[in-house]
């Protein structure tokens, strides 16, 4: 365990209350006081460790109190806790016995950044994609009371993620269902991101200050601390549904018109106040709504006063400052987008622009402040955005959808029914794209390529370098009656690399005239890898023509051509190998009768724990070295040798390295 | 044109005022007694002309007078107007100038049961998945606001199209937005399929019946009609949102939470009402939801009195008694599911089935009846549907999702990310699967078996026939640690065709000794067109082997190795063909260094209009005849011929019928 560190001035002891606290039950036997202090070393133990590792600093110091006080008022595992998402489970990890961990955080084999079932028992949920836990938490609380076990599941869910459709759903489902042994606790920061967005996001704000709900409050105290006994009238007191009390109370809103018990606003950052509310609410039997009010960042100045976001997700950091470390900021392919977006905007009035919570992260901020009325931040709702862009194209303008790649799963029926059974022209711009590194299995963006194959009329390209990216954004925006997606990585963006010829639209990158020839046919950045694999294979006396499709959807006629003049094609692409580039175009080649030896190299079909982007594909063999050996055995052996290679292989096993 | 049938026991003219209306505009010139004239004319229309060719009778019933007064209203197109779902767009149709092809309403070549663009201007949105209209009407608002172009933008969304979480998304970012030119016309039934659920439903019911409304009806009628200049103000005092009036209007309730201004409710079947209600909302000048009541199978008395769903949807029928014309009803692959389920669930107290609206049409309501409390109808909610099993699995039952093939689309990210992940156990029926006929473009379902290929660890079976069906159920409830999935289509389930032989798992067919030996490779309901493909070949003197892989995902090691044993191995499925069953059989193959040749057949990978199955696959060349003929050409000329055979085709290009 490191020293502590003096995060926000303050002077503590290495942790002498948190390093007694290694499971929940820990906790239960602290006094206030003794909470306060331990909430004051969470906060430095984050600092600390965070700042060193990178990870979501921000939410994490919003949560100290309110997760304190849910392992003290709940029985984790017996009683299921959900994050929603799960970046916010930092401070739960720390009580749950991962203090040990937090060194590693986030590093390959490590500590993972969100729950992860591998790691505690007390963990359950591990998908981040926002808006889930509702769901999860109705399934698991009816599953719990069709078998009659205890147990009460416990939601926490971020305002953010409650502008997701998954999330009303479940909430309208959850509301009619009078005895489901569930809480909601939203943890309400006003801001997932940015600014949380919408009419749900006005009227939580309505909520959080309305000065009748000060009267209320202190009514509660006082009623409250003459009923010991607590359950349904307690409860009834509490939240005025006696008449009495009823005209006071009044602004409970909508989620008291679907049905839905609420409790709130409660001060999130007062421990007591929160397991007041939180027990009330277990006692009440059913499933009940706790507003919590927090404060990204809270407690760490150099967070608070971080206008952007608060620190919602850092690099490394110094812990005093809260200034990044590291040399200058590296371009990124976002940096590129952003800017070339501003750019052709700028002289294209039907550009807009539309993200789903996602404005500073994808580069559309930059777009934002030249033009306002352009763009569009939905919240959390990919499917929202999808169509609505959709709804946009029908009306004469051209949008453009910027999202991260693996969320584009949650909008698959939109792209393809939506936009691409009606031609319209949206543009959809996957940033984080491939391996993403050390978010985990739910964020790499791994299966787009796959699932767009099957959307008709879809276009598709893989930028190689910046000015691939440029001109791809370019000709998105002449397409007008079919989707087109342009996808990339959260990496610094390659060097320029020049091709050598083009054939029909095929920049050619690399070619030499040796017999026996493979083709290279490699997607977006993985061209550096195609690069190297050909100069291996022309170090060692084989022929090669490296190409990038530049398109790779429609899969381009000339190709085809291209595939029938050589001996062995390999195909390299940063996605699911199955399904994916590779496995369309070997498919084309067979529909045309072009019966090449081919073999596709790409993301092993499983979902990919975090690590950094290299450590992954050393580990998946999508390196140089391992795509030449297999090129080079091919050819020199022939296409008998390789028949029967491996008659029991399959795709998962094939694809470690050798 | 027919004569007039006698519905409802009214005498009609053969439509002689209908006949007069051949474009919204012709509405205009009507007098209030021509317009219900009109309304019953529509009314015997709908009879004669469904009665004939199936449809959705009671739905567009509801719509007659609500359509007809938007249509008064706004001017389509420049007003765009919306229906979600399009199912409800019969009058829609009948008032913009296509009665003449309700006599080939649903087949081939004929008019659409939905909207499309194709067929008019006045059609905008043909997709019929769920609850996409206020997207696209927000996108569309917006894009006009944008161009400064005229017009006011109208979605008509059911009530159970609002428990879908995409229309979450949009009312939160439609109410935020105030400017925007939008009408949503809730038409309220309270009752999509069958009684619509959830909180929603609740709230949207007290709306409905709260005594208050009708004082301030007349209260508005009387301030209306002294206020002919309309504009805010007369919309502000309509509201009540003036001071004095404001305890009158008091329980706007969860619409005015989120700032969205909400009219109603109106009786809509009250033409004029309606017409009132829209004016005012049109001069508002924002977002305004219209909230309109109406009865499904309106003046219909065989519909409004049909209890399971008021004539939904309707096969041929006998127009005075609403009797079902034809034979006695088949067995169906629902109904095998409906029995097996009830019986495997009666003994298995882990299972609980999980629908999205659809009970009575996935056959859930048999297991309902016996067993009440296992059974949730989470409304037209695909993503809850999903990951609330997710949860349930998580508590230890084993929640079987029955839903229809093409709604997966909506649930692919929870299928990947919330149940493959997390490794429940969740086993989804997927209904309506492959080519399902008249209800067109996104009803077939046609990519599951495709976007499924990469949920790492999914089991998936498309069963033969019935005793297939109730084996894979048995089986898959035995999953207990990954998603499994069966799948079969809306059609007749066929006579159960034995097996010869097994194979590790795998079933095989037929199996002649003779060479050259071809593989067949069938799947689900597709192994009748292997059988026939492999009889053809066998009367040419060709082998052949003919196999139901009977689980199609995992790929089954011994398919491999029977592949490698032969000289051509095709692929059968009622899936796209990119992707799907066979591409991935193929990549696996390449994997393995099995280097046969193979082939393909599956649905062409475009969109895929309206028509019978039988003609549907003709026209995309899945019949044995093509497969056959492929096959001799392939084997007989052997493998150096098909190189190169057609060195420019594509997938597309060669899936036609030749």
């Amino acid at each position: 365990m490191p020293p502590a560190p003096k995060a926000g001035g303050s002077q503590h002891a290495p942790y002498g209350l948190l390093r007694t606290v290694n499971d929940p039950a820990d906790l239960r036997r602290l006094s206030p006081d003794q909470l306060s202090e331990l909430a004051a070393e969470i906060r430095a133990f984050l600092i600390d460790h965070v700042s060193q590792t990178g990870g979501h600093l921000g939410p994490n110091l919003g949560v100290v109190e309110l997760t304190i006080a849910i392992h003290r008022v709940f029985d984790s595992p017996r009683d299921p806790i959900i994050f929603d998402t799960g970046h916010q489970s930092y401070v739960h990890k720390i009580v749950t016995g991962r203090q040990a961990g937090f060194p590693d955080l986030r590093q390959k084999g490590g500590l993972s950044g969100y729950p992860s079932r591998a790691e505690s028992e007390h963990d359950w949920v591990e998908n981040s994609h926002a808006s889930t836990s509702l769901s999860y938490a109705a399934g698991m609380a009816r599953g719990l009371q069709l078998q009659r076990k205890p147990g009460t599941v416990v939601a926490v869910v971020g305002d953010g993620a409650l502008t997701g459709g998954m999330a009303w759903e479940a909430l309208n489902n959850i509301a009619a269902d009078e005895d489901l042994p569930l809480i909601i606790v939203v943890n309400d920061n006003g801001r997932s991101y940015t600014p949380t967005v919408g009419g749900l996001a006005r009227h939580l704000s309505g909520l959080r200050t309305n000065p009748r709900y000060e009267q209320v409050l202190e009514l509660v105290r006082r009623h409250v601390s003459r009923a010991p006994l607590f359950g349904r009238a307690a409860y009834d007191l509490l939240h005025g549904i006696k008449a009495g009390l009823k005209d006071v109370v009044a602004p409970q809103g909508m989620f008291s018109d679907l049905g839905m018990k609420y409790v709130g606003p409660v001060d999130g950052h007062d421990e007591a106040a929160v397991e007041k509310a939180l027990r009330h609410a277990r006692q009440y039997g059913g499933p009940v709504l706790v507003h919590c009010l927090t404060r990204k960042g809270n407690g760490y100045p150099a967070a608070e006063n971080h206008e952007e976001d608060q620190f919602h997700s850092v690099g490394k950091i110094d812990a005093r400052t809260g200034q990044a470390i590291g040399g200058p900021a590296s371009i990124k392919w976002t940096d590129v987008f952003a800017e070339e977006l501003l750019k052709l905007g700028a002289v294209d009035e039907r550009v807009v622009a539309i993200s789903a919570a996602m404005v500073h992260p994808t580069g559309l901020n930059r777009f934002a402040a030249a033009f306002p009325d352009r763009v569009m931040d939905v919240g959390i709702a990919e499917q929202h955005a999808t169509t609505s862009a959709a709804g946009l194209a029908m009306a004469g303008m051209h949008p453009v959808v910027a999202i991260y790649a693996t969320f584009l799963n949650r909008a698959f029926d939109q792209v393809l029914m939506d936009v691409a059974l009606h031609r319209c022209g949206v543009t959809f711009v996957l940033d984080r794209a491939g391996i993403t590194g050390p978010d985990g299995a739910s964020h790499h963006g791994m299966w787009d390529m796959s699932i767009l194959q099957v959307v008709p009329g879809l276009q598709l390209t893989a930028p190689r370098d910046g000015t691939r990216l440029r001109q791809a954004l370019a000709t998105a925006l002449t397409i007008v009656d079919a989707p087109s997606v342009i996808r990339y990585s959260n990496q610094q963006v390659p060097a320029d690399l020049e091709a050598v010829a083009s054939d029909r639209g095929i920049d050619i990158l690399l070619r030499t005239e040796l017999q026996p020839r493979v083709l290279v046919v490699a997607y977006g950045q993985m061209c550096g890898t195609g690069m190297a694999v050909g100069r291996r294979l022309s170090d060692q006396g084989i022929g090669v023509t490296v190409v990038d499709p530049v398109w790779a959807l429609p899969v381009n006629p000339a190709l085809i051509e291209l595939a029938a003049q050589h001996q062995l094609v390999v195909s390299i692409e940063d996605n699911d190998v199955v399904g994916g580039c590779g496995a369309r175009l070997a498919q084309e080649l067979r529909f045309a009768g072009v019966d090449v030896p081919f073999r596709e190299f790409g993301i092993a079909p499983d979902f990919l724990e975090h690590g950094t982007r290299a450590e992954l594909l050393e580990q998946l063999g999508l390196t140089s070295q391992r795509i030449a050996r297999y090129a080079v055995e091919a050819v020199v052996r022939g296409p008998e040798s390789q028949a029967r290679r491996q008659p029991n292989a399959s795709i998962q096993g094939d694809l470690g390295p050798r």
